[in-house]
């Protein structure tokens, strides 16, 4: 059992990180919730596979507790689906000293902790992550979202979990596809913070591809170190947390411009750190081996680096709606060496769009 | 001029009181705002009567703003009306940068300041309260919220504005009803807080009715201080802040109870502070003279003091869904002597009973 504190000024916290067990989540519960009542989000598909376990050990701690199942997919996080766990909510009567646990991979957790920081004007929350990306990235550093017909994330707040508790061997269920998406994450992590950590990375790839729990124990419990890192240092995206966006300039872009329908987060974060790089190429900031590097090690998951049937200026307007742009300018975070990336926000229009016709 | 600091942990903030004067908004704006871009949202009532003013000074300075109007009422503080407000932020670029303006009362703010916690994870945010209750209750603290069908501000946030600009004449142009119900809240001051100030308003309550410019910056500026000084104390109601919810348990369930269309907030605030002072009485906690005291200065301002027509079994039924509600049971904040009030949850429901039906 691996176990990092995360010190947030607006809540401190920390991640279990466990290797097939539930048990602990108890102990880890009872220092961290207001009351025994508890209220589970979970998908369609995450419901099967481990609400029995979790419904079977808050009984038998006698943990009051309801469940709330919702459609799996991007399509869960909408106002409409909040305003029926809102109605859900109050039907349990959950009241300010409950706790919403979020069951699942990302879309759970953001539209659960969504809930939780605005039922009530905020409750408890505690993230069970089941896909590599909640792990790794999605259910650490307290941002919780729902979108917009027009915007994805769009309406959300900083709202940190009072608990993350990462169970690896429930990446095992995990379709192959999610999984891989879940890499290209733990790729940036390397190439924003820490080079060592990409070589690791390189060294243990098949390790890490083959599901073996000690590899992934190490990978994950460094990723989320690195997270949280740089979201104690920068809680609010006011500085250097805007780093941990390395790819999704371009792969939001991707995403938007495909109705997010083509390519799974993941899968657009890939392409959209493979055009980065090689714009901050371009922008000699970097040699094209480390551009190279990338393209191996994402091919070497399987990961998609090639952009085929998307107009760039179509990517290029949906790249001046990002909620990070400031003053109308597109911002990058652009690789400026190895393990390190910077921000740019002057990336001339012309050699944008050359860069994504490559 | 008046300027209070508020020294919230999550942002500090001033309060500006104004007389007849918008000039200083813009110094003040000036030191609280990351850019000049602005999104004012009043309703179709104070639309009119104050926007072209504010129209102008900010075009006078060169700041970029748009402005959306929406109906007035409770009925704009729901899930439906923010997505408006989300869509319309959307179509002006409001980005991270941008400030939210509400200008008009107690549903403007709660709703313009849910926006502005939400949007893009919380942007500026601007009150310029115009009715009493928003300038000296709603406006400061940061409780911001829409209603669920089945329930008031259940969906919100704790999120502070980043300036609060009062100008006490626009109380001039208030609808009698609505100032008098923002004196419920003026007159609970003084009962949980500060026995003097019940006295001024007492010796002063003429001056008061009269709009007297004095003696209003005077009432407000106290009854800023006192929320000011609980707030700060006290951000996210843990503890100390539940004592603005004197006469708010039963007042609520009264608004509830009545489907909020017999009494405006401040009316039914009136109401409930009479009755749970009664109760209080009826508890030996307080005289009886004492009693009689809080209803003839409520009669004294036209507020109604005596309920009729609502079944006392209703009215519990709506206590028990409050979301101040500890572990099930309701909780009171009941009057324990002059300027003095206290948290009881262990009230007897025959007790209650039959105090609502004296």
């Amino acid at each position: 059992m691996e176990k990092i504190y995360v010190n947030t000024g607006s809540r401190p916290y920390y991640i279990y990180i466990i290797e097939n067990n539930w048990e602990p989540l108890i102990t880890a519960l009872s220092s961290c919730v207001k009351s025994k009542k508890f209220f589970v989000i979970c998908d369609e598909n995450v419901y099967p596979l481990y609400y029995p376990t979790l419904d079977k050990l808050l009984t038998k701690h006698e943990y009051e507790h309801n469940v709330v199942v919702i459609p799996p997919g991007e399509s869960s996080k909408s106002l409409e689906c909040a305003n029926y766990l809102y109605t859900e909510a109050l039907n349990a009567h959950l009241d300010r000293q409950s706790t919403i646990i979020a069951l699942g991979g990302g879309v759970v957790g953001d539209i659960s902790g969504f809930i939780a920081a605005t039922y009530m004007r905020g409750i408890g929350f505690i993230q069970i992550p089941t896909t590599l990306l909640a792990q790794i990235d999605s259910s650490i550093g307290g941002k919780v979202a729902v979108n917009h017909p027009a915007a994805k994330n769009i309406i959300g707040s900083f709202y940190q979990p009072n608990l993350v508790y990462i169970n690896v061997n429930t990446l095992n269920t995990l379709p192959k596809r999610e999984f891989v998406g879940g890499m290209a994450e733990l790729i940036k992590y390397g190439y924003i913070w820490d080079i060592e950590f990409l070589n690791w990375i390189e060294k243990n790839i098949d390790s890490i591809l083959s599901l073996n729990t000690n590899t992934l124990i190490h990978a994950i419990r460094r990723a989320c170190e690195i997270k949280s890192h740089i979201v104690e240092r920068d809680e609010k995206e006011e500085g250097l947390r805007v780093i941990l966006n390395f790819g999704h300039t371009i792969g939001h872009a991707i995403e938007a411009a495909t109705n997010y329908k083509t390519y799974i987060h993941g899968e657009a974060i890939a392409l959209g750190m493979v055009y980065e790089a090689k714009l901050a190429n371009r922008l000699s900031l970097i040699e094209q081996t480390y551009v190279y590097r990338l393209i191996q090690l994402l091919e070497k998951c399987s990961l998609p680096t090639k952009l085929s049937g998307i107009d760039s200026s179509l990517l290029i307007d949906k790249m001046s709606l990002d909620k990070k742009n400031r003053g109308g300018n597109i911002i990058f975070i652009l690789p400026t060496g190895a393990g390190a990336v910077d921000l740019y926000t002057d990336i001339d229009n012309t050699l944008l769009h050359e860069v994504l016709s490559t």
